[in-house]
């Protein structure tokens, strides 16, 4: 009889829940929910207005995906419930929380709930970035260890500047607070019934090290006096490994999803990290990039040489037993929607339905027809900031050689070339720092569904692309973790690497640059790195500047 | 018994045909007409394909202003043909075409009728510009003293780079002309019976000074061995100032008009030059900027000292007994109509459907509810190259500053700001090189329809803005050329200056700084300054080897 685990990946805009078969790696069914309240970026629900760059959810949206769609996709799969033998979770991060001793949200609570700051921080919550740079500024002049972990910088969107800009904007939320979490870390509290922190959040987002721990409280009170004893206080050090079990389901939960009481829940782990299993990757050298609304690479590597502007370095960090690096471009889907709900006229609306082509579909059939070069433009990837290697939240975007023939598929190819050379930085500094990288991975939507997008990448980091199989987002890898959760005795897998060898796949095609378009790409390429390097090393700051003005003239608003 | 003046204005999609009260500027009547062929970017008329850049238009065109525009025009006005003593006539410029020596077309003879080359090259046809940057390295080296006059570079635009372009790519066409001549000086030929070539085309296009001639033999050969007697042989010394009388109206020509045989008929003027005498203005120190698809600024002068990257200064290039000063910008009216077709949503023309507004209207009703600064971007105005004081076809536009929070009126007021930007770089080097400036004027549609945009540029060039009341383009400026070409004896006047006070006319209105927009706007105007100078003089030359891979690899298609 097979044996079956699900994976449950909580993504920006949805969570999906997936029933794997443990032998194959069939993806037997699944079922996705809309987050009702998606992402805050301008009001509470009440209406109580947020700051610029703000970006929070609601945990409640986290526990109907729990209570529906968990259920939901175990109807779908016709599997029984008694031969689903563990449960894995990946979140986006840093993607945090304030909760009480209980784990119950701030948010939660009356006293708070019109407090912005009692909500969940989303990643792409941006508004700290005067605390990052604070802290790399302190961190440097300390001489930091650690720092050289992460690039040499630590992004705003991690966890110790969150935690600050709410001490500072709303101490009466961090005092109320008796602990902050990762939402990964608190799902698995929710399933299990008892706190339980991942190795992988820790590492990558809260400057955690497997062997030196968490920073020095020296430094913590460098930072502010107040957050002295942040990690004793209101964090843990008490940290899991990713590729472990967390614990059992309780019987309340279990009930409630409509699972068998006491299997199997995995550590928690990042949603992007967690396609190495399932990309069937387990050893060095290989680059798989999660290409959705933003791109994270994961790599995995024998040794954990510090390099410039990668996001992170973290020992046991993926899977057990490698160094795994991450690095990350912090816009990349986001700004093809962008670009079609502002930028593309109505005609072509009109024409696209006329066709019966979605209005991603037919810009890219009419962009397909070109040759690189052809459009005579090249774009900065920084609508959403620069994550590596800039390591930057304040840089933003830029469209360079528009002329009045330029038409809205130009630009369209141009942003998709931009972030395909956003990619190209981010190898060549592997590369660069020593690291080796033979084979590149893709996996996510754009990587499935654009094979223009596709070809533009090999042609522009000229090296072939293979395409990770699963339709699942990180589910897939996730239900490995539940697998290895779960151990063999139980019809699972004792070791990570077995099972994502069995269980992850990527499909037969494969997508090989063209000599002709590589030779005028490296060409591009060149005008993208003195552009990239004018604005984002120093050189000209007019962005940070226009930032400055922004929010000048709207704090008098 | 009133007397009356007709004025055509030919502007790049159309011809506009007015009948002014001679004394006091009434505006009577006028009627518009669309060219039929509009601007052909792509293919002529029976689809043979044009070059990148290239911009003609169909001589015929012209024609059907005079033969059906003038007689509807008098036809509305109720006056009688007998109480219309003059015509003036204003064109766009350097638009020129190649005729035979009685004047025909060469486009219009079969054998010629398939050569992109035999049609009118409109001024913002681009495909010469390697021409103009050869001319001006020659111009430099040989150390031709006109050259300053003409800020040290001359455009693409005008004549003799267009020329030279029809000699290299096209020798049979060359050979075939007997004439090359501005198409203005074309309509007054047809309306006359013979050739008239007026002081400003030949000053401010074609390098002719009323001191020193045109340029020598000498410097043609150096161009070309096959152009040293160009002057002599394909177009004219005979050149007659602005303000004066060509000629007299054909019985031919007064005939298909419906007008009198014998009519004085004023010597051509540029479009835009025509407007000084339209704002009222015939003093030094006042900037009269003409504001439609391109802007012109105008400025007379007691002294004709040259200015950096001004486009010309011509005695009595404007009017009679002062330096005409020119400068202009390639795009600006042109930025926002490319905006409207190529990057404004459908949801905004739906919404705008529905409150009754264009979409102009509606971007505007969103942009002007902005401060200064709020939407963090600032674009170079570059999109058709940029004339002062860069002199460079070969720039293209930037936007900077996106974020995924950036909307349509942000990008739309955006691109009206960098034009006021570039107004200022102008303003600015004008009374950096001592040239006196008291007042702005502006005229044209955006000037009399766009109060937003009008007070972005008080606030930016930080100086009152008077608007130059005139609905009828340039036309009643060729009005009044029209009236003083006819003379005082037949009802007209005698010099220019007294029509020109008489006939032209500003509204009561004026745009005034607002000294809070106006901190902000100086330290945006910083920051375009410094865009401006990296790409603009040859730090970045990234535009420039972007439109060269974009010519190598089209030219591979």
């Amino acid at each position: 009889m097979s044996k079956y685990t699900i994976g449950i990946d909580y993504g920006t805009l949805s969570g999906r829940v997936l029933v794997a078969n443990v032998e194959t790696g069939e993806e037997v069914a699944s079922y996705v929910l809309d987050y009702p309240h998606a992402v805050m970026s301008e009001t509470l629900p009440n209406g109580t207005k947020l700051g610029l760059d703000w970006a929070l959810q609601h945990p409640q949206d986290y526990l109907d995906v729990l209570y529906k769609a968990v259920p939901e996709a175990v109807k779908l799969s016709g599997v029984s419930p008694d031969d689903i033998i563990g449960l894995g979770v990946d979140f986006t991060a840093c993607t945090i929380l304030p909760v009480k001793k209980d784990g119950t949200p701030l948010c939660f609570i009356d006293e708070y709930k019109n407090n912005p700051h009692a909500y969940v921080k989303l990643w792409k919550h941006h508004a700290a970035q005067d605390k990052a740079n604070k802290l790399n500024e302190i961190a440097e002049e300390r001489g930091e260890e650690w720092l050289k972990n992460y690039g040499g910088k630590i992004s705003s969107e991690w966890a110790i500047p969150k935690v600050w800009q709410i001490l500072d904007e709303a101490p009466e939320i961090y005092d109320a607070a008796d602990l902050f979490i990762e939402a990964g870390d608190w799902i698995v509290w929710q399933l299990i019934g008892k706190e339980n922190r991942s190795s992988c959040f820790a590492g990558y987002k809260c400057n955690w090290n497997k062997q030196k721990g968490f920073p020095s409280k020296d430094f913590f009170k460098a930072l502010d006096p107040r957050l002295e004893n942040f990690i004793d206080e209101k964090w843990s050090r008490d940290i899991s490994p990713t590729g472990t079990k967390a614990g059992e389901l309780t019987a309340e939960m279990a009930n409630k999803l409509g699972l068998k009481p006491g299997i199997a829940v995995a550590v928690a782990i990042i949603d992007a990290h967690v396609f190495v299993p399932a990309a069937g990757v387990a050893e060095p050298g290989k680059l798989v990039a999660i290409m959705g609304t933003s791109t994270c690479h994961m790599l995995l590597s024998d040794e954990g040489t510090p390099v410039e502007g990668i996001s992170g370095v973290v020992e046991d960090g993926i899977l057990p037993g490698f160094f795994g690096y991450e690095a990350g471009q912090a816009c990349v889907g986001d700004h093809f929607q962008w670009f079609v709900e502002n930028c593309v006229p109505k005609a072509y609306f009109d024409e696209a339905e006329k066709l019966g082509l979605n209005i991603h579909q037919y810009l890219r059939s009419k962009a397909e027809k070109q040759k690189p070069g052809e459009h005579g433009l090249v774009a900065l990837d920084w609508w959403n900031g620069n994550r590596s290697v800039l390591i930057d939240g304040d840089l933003s975007g830029v469209m360079l050689g528009m002329t009045l023939s330029t038409k809205p598929e130009d630009m369209y190819r141009a942003l998709i070339e931009a972030t395909a050379y956003g990619t190209r930085i981010i190898v060549d500094t592997f590369k660069n720092g020593g690291i080796t990288i033979n084979e590149f991975y893709a996996a996510g939507g754009i990587a499935k569904k654009d094979p223009m997008t596709m070809q533009i990448y090999a042609d522009i980091i000229n090296m072939p692309i293979k395409i990770v199989s699963s339709d699942q987002g990180g589910a897939l890898g996730s239900a490995i973790f539940g697998a290895v959760a779960a151990g063999k005795a139980n019809g699972g897998y004792d070791d990570v690497l077995t099972a994502a060898k069995t269980m992850g796949k990527v499909l037969d095609i494969e997508y090989r640059p063209n000599p002709e378009n590589v030779k005028i790409y490296n060409k591009l390429f060149e005008e993208y790195k003195i552009l990239h390097d004018y604005f984002g090393r120093g050189v000209n700051d007019v962005m940070k500047r226009l930032k400055a003005i922004k929010r000048e003239v709207l704090s008098q608003n």
